[in-house]
């Protein structure tokens, strides 16, 4: 794999990708007129169409051993399918993986969308539409450059290629993670590429190389053995929600630190390097807290800046506390029971199970007086830092300068992409997260869009990096 | 009136009573069948249905000038009708008015009733449906107790008669309280009867002397201006619920104790007679931890009994936390907004007014950093304790232990009943407290059920109280 070798092939790619743009973008808006809403099983047909027409544009294009396999299983029986391909015929250079998810998140709220959440709609470079950006779009953008290649190399490829793409990946992925662990080999590749992530800012180039780790628990505290009513029992009875917010409040202090005895005892700082860096990155604070916020105050870990507390702190949150009397009004129940849902995000080196034996040790040591609590672990996902150290992220890096012009940099995300942990970690795959969204691209809310140059810049940047590792 | 004093009218009153027994529990059932839920407007009609189902009823057994009495207005369209009925024709005697209420609590949680809330059900000797005890089957009690007089007096009755049932008890009972002030003279008696409490045990007549009085609040936090994924802004951002944790935590401490300034002061200690009354009351806490409430151990505030916790002390409980994810399984959102459903229970000379005052000033002044609070009053009522040096008291004292075969307690209740303290200190009437629930009747729980021989002995008792005031 050489640096900077620019081939004929891969500009004549480019011209076809710039040539063939408006029709690209139309392909786009045909899948995202499928509501593929992994979530809600009366989108499950939908979400098997997607899956069909992903399918039915990589045999179109030239790849081979197209395949949609179930996830479904007797246990599972709502398990939606992976669509694989393959072109393994370029000896003697690498294999790249490339991962995409066809699924999206529901659409709801509908009513604070412009246009609806299905019927995809450009507006100012924009377009709109459930899953634009995640992950429609940038799955399309890989599928697109893939056609440019195909067609300006004489139907051949610079690399060898997989593609899988999950349904999944919106509801935790379980489907695709089963997938690796029984037959990892049928995606053994050199390096994989992920499109599922952003921007750090507009016009400015960006590799993820770290993601947060997450465990998703719940928390029951039980008191009296039935609902009583608060008038003839208040005062003597055990309230769940009084024990639950004791506990809340002795997890984490009023300045946003963890009070787990041992919970911070991994976390790695990252290198000098890295924090010079996320210096140097164009954040502004008050910008953010306005404008992607919106609270009168951010919060936090005192002695670390926003992105240190996002990006390499790790983090505990409520989600939500079922149980009781949620309705208008009042009704004056001591409850049985209540819940609370409680997720903490990992930085490496935690480990869930760890950090969630840790975690259960130190709720039972403070269970309030005349409460059982019972704490249990929803699911967990490892963090990861991908290496920077290699020729692919060389290659992507290079790729990205040459066609926005800038030096691309390097950032860590803090949510969690569920299979690139396992990519990293089952596989021992090296992973390039290379993403094209921006921050103000309304993931998981309305009005979802992706940026209409940025598709076509991630088009061009992936036809290069793809010659690129196959020079 | 003339203690004692049974005369023929009254004991065939008590025949008929018995003799119709099983008709009586009939039309009650009816009425629980109608699911007059009044804090859910989806109910409305059927809380209406209900206030016609008792006029019809008191009209068919005599009394006159039924009335449904609206209570909403444009600035309360939801508020629910009192239904009014009357019988003045006997010179000389004393006026009782009977109050009652036909709405009840939400049957949820749905799944843990034995048989479903709004289809009466018979076991054991007991009536299980919501509102069988509170209050419908007690309310039923009098209308029962006064056709039984009607019949066997020959269209007469010993006494004058108000009745006033209202539609929002577990409410607020705000429809009724601007009733009484503006119109208090439509409800002028000697003596106002309650029957909306319960016996301290089984077999035991029970006459309530004080009642507590309520705060119901709701506290919203808010953070940022939309809900948030938890991976990308976990760290940052202010969360709703872990601040309302915060705040909660420091309204109560981890004995029961609790920490708004100022929040005591007015709490008058009961008499010595009356706690010595209290002690030599026959009530075996580790029996009442063990079956009936059923929690591993009893809270409360340090160095008060479990009676005086929750008769004479206030207290404060939280009911429910709407916002965020209550589903199953996991969505890792940080919610734009929280709420805690907060009671404080109040006992004289506390006022609602004053303590909520010093609860919102504390709340604000513990407001966690990022978050908005916003301290909303529900409703209240005023704690009262009723006279027990009266002939009416003594009457229904005698009626009671005429029934029973046992001497009336004298014992006061954790919770209120809004319009008792209207009637004490708007009204000056003086108010007997004539319950026939029990302990375990699961009052605003899942399978919440009458005793239905305490049912018919409720019936005999107020016959014989009417005839006995009337004597």
């Amino acid at each position: 794999m050489a640096m900077m070798e620019v081939g004929a092939g891969t500009l004549a790619a480019v011209e076809f990708a710039k040539a063939n743009g408006d029709r690209f973008v139309d392909e786009l808006k045909a899948l995202l007129r499928i509501p593929s809403v992994s979530t809600a099983p009366e989108h499950a047909e939908d979400v098997r169409r997607a899956a069909q027409f992903c399918a039915d544009e990589l045999k179109r294009i030239g790849l081979e051993n197209i395949e949609l396999i179930e996830t479904a299983t007797t246990e599972r029986p709502g398990g939606h399918p992976l669509v694989y391909a393959d072109f393994l015929h370029t000896t003697g250079k690498p294999t790249v993986l490339c991962y995409g998810h066809y699924d999206v998140q529901p659409a709801e709220p509908l009513d604070e969308w412009k246009s609806p959440p299905f019927e995809p709609t450009e507006r100012h470079g924009n377009l709109y539409a459930r899953g634009a950006v995640d992950d429609k779009g940038q799955m399309w953008m890989h599928v697109k450059a893939i056609e440019s290649l195909m067609i300006s190399c004489g139907g051949k490829l610079p690399v060898n290629l997989r593609v899988i793409l999950e349904g999944e990946e919106e509801v935790g992925g379980e489907g695709i993670a089963t997938f690796v662990r029984e037959h990892g080999e049928r995606l053994k590749a050199d390096v994989a590429l992920v499109s599922d992530t952003e921007m750090f800012a507009p016009e400015t180039p960006t590799l993820c190389v770290g993601l947060r780790g997450m465990i998703y628990t719940e928390i029951e505290a039980r008191g009296a053995r039935t609902d009583l009513h608060s008038g003839m029992y208040g005062g003597t009875v055990p309230n769940p929600f009084v024990a639950l917010a004791q506990v809340i409040a002795k997890l984490k202090d009023e300045d946003g630190k963890i009070l787990i005895p041992g919970f911070y005892d991994k976390v790695q700082t990252p290198t000098d390097a890295e924090l010079k860096a996320w210096k140097a990155l164009p954040f502004d604070e008050e910008e953010y807290r306005e404008h992607e916020v919106g609270s009168t105050e951010l919060t936090g870990e005192p002695g670390y800046t926003t992105l240190e507390r996002t990006w390499s702190r790790p983090t505990l949150d409520v989600h939500g506390m079922p149980g009781g009397f949620i309705g208008a009004g009042a009704k004056t129940v001591i409850p049985a029971k209540a819940v609370a849902k409680v997720s903490m995000r990992l930085v490496p080196d935690m480990t869930p199970a760890e950090t969630f034996a840790l975690y259960k040790e130190y709720v039972e040591s403070i269970c309030p007086k005349g409460i059982v609590l019972e704490v249990r672990l929803i699911h967990s996902g490892d963090p990861i830092v991908v290496s920077t150290d290699n020729a692919f992220v060389r290659a992507a890096t290079e790729a990205m300068r040459e066609v926005f012009g800038k030096d691309t940099v390097f950032v860590r995300g803090g949510g969690s992409i569920p299979i690139v942990g396992d990519f990293v970690r089952e596989l021992k795959t090296p992973t390039v997260l290379m993403g094209f969204g921006l921050p103000d691209d309304n993931l998981h809310a309305p009005n979802e869009k992706f940026n209409l140059s940025n598709f076509h810049r991630g088009i061009e940047s992936i036809i290069r990096f793809l010659a690129a590792v196959g020079a």
